[in-house]
């Protein structure tokens, strides 16, 4: 087998923030496989087999990823953000554990991204300037008081917290559910930043507190970033406010 | 003012793992302003000063980029991985809360790098395919039992867990209580990386278990990557395993 294998973070969409080693392995691939909106950030050029598929399949679109390579093609899967986090390089990992033995013997790499919640994080200051965590808000794939036990734990331990898949049709109350745990745990004034599409046309970021969080729209195209205690707004005249989290934790 | 001042993330070292915002954001610098090997990795040219200074006076550097900025310099401060993440932004920014009352007019853009964590990840397949955490191991800044607090609680919760900072030669003893703790919550068997300097040439990438995780060489250019409960190795013949962690969550 002579084909090969790369998993390639677009980040989170503007061209800009794609990086030069992702950008060389898309004008290497013969074969770009992943979920529709993904493969279409990628111009069309001769030679270049584009295998576009709905959302929810990954098992299947990493299988039929890896027999492409293993008949001899170059191919890059393609994710949004970075493809290690909540995204399609553990779904092609997984289908290589339990797939045919030769897949093993395939390259395969992974270029990293910026995940969603760097690139919220860039827009507005600072806000995972300390510990910070990353939680999917789906149930899925793991049962719901999983979910909650990890958000809990989290919350009590004073991280800053991104939550990525927030929100679907399928899914309405999850994050609604959420930021109740919150508000048990956290100050009602806490900085909860809503990023949506950043560095996409319909890009759209707003900044709230906890108490009217539930309030703000979001779909599963936002991060949700819940601060942490030490996490601060700075207001500016006729600007949006700078948000960072203090690298420095009190003694208590 | 007119100046302005950019945060810029450079990632892990290799000039490919750069986006090309950050690159731009590098060629259109007066003043380059950062810790001493940061500043070294970007290339000289006529017109562009460099300001390299040592570790640990990252408000002193952030202090000096505003003031630069303020006097009408366009000014690029250099970070390693993603400056968002344990690194330069979070001190700007506290810089500005607490400086000139004119430095929040000026323009403060922060541009996101591919931070060490996601850089180690790429290298070994998807080990932070889960949820996962993000914690610095230092107590330069925050006191150890609460260091020890957060270590505990994302361990129970069963996250991935990326340490930054795990050692340096002023704090060695921090990471051989952290392998201590994670070894009384989880299985001597859980896969830890250690990633050093990826990308770079002196790149040195270790797979092991938490039972043998204290034996491994680790340095402040390490960030380590303890696994989580589904986190698996992938045997390869003749060649380094591949790590990742599963998607979902069986139910208790």
């Amino acid at each position: 087998m002579t084909g090969s294998l790369t998993v390639v973070g677009l980040g989170p969409g503007d061209a800009g923030l794609l990086t030069e080693s992702a950008r060389r392995a898309l004008d290497a691939a013969e074969d770009l496989v992943g979920y529709v909106p993904y493969v279409a950030r990628v111009p069309e050029r001769p030679g270049l087999v584009r295998h576009a598929s709905d959302n929810r399949v990954e098992i299947d679109r990493a299988r039929h990823a890896l027999e492409l390579a293993a008949s001899g093609r170059r191919v890059a899967v393609v994710s949004g953000g970075d493809p290690g986090v909540f995204a399609m390089a553990a779904a092609v990992f997984e289908a290589v554990e339990h797939g045919e033995p030769g897949w093993r013997d395939l390259t395969i790499t992974v270029e990293p991204g910026i995940t969603a919640m760097l690139a919220a994080a860039a827009r507005l200051g600072a806000p995972l300037g300390g510990d910070f965590c990353a939680l999917s808000l789906s149930d899925n794939l793991k049962p719901w008081p999983v979910v909650t036990a990890r958000l809990e734990a989290v919350l009590r331990a004073d991280l800053v917290v991104a939550l990525y898949n927030p929100i679907s049709s399928a899914r309405p109350w999850q994050l609604g559910a959420a930021f109740e745990i919150a508000a048990g745990i956290r100050a009602p004034e806490t900085p909860v930043i809503f990023a949506r599409a950043v560095s996409r046309p319909d890009e759209a970021i707003r900044v709230t507190t906890l108490a009217e969080a539930s309030h703000a729209p979001a779909d599963m195209a936002t991060v949700v970033i819940l601060g942490a205690s030490g996490t601060r707004l700075i207001p500016r005249a006729g600007k949006a406010p700078y948000v960072y989290t203090l690298r420095s934790v009190a003694a208590v």
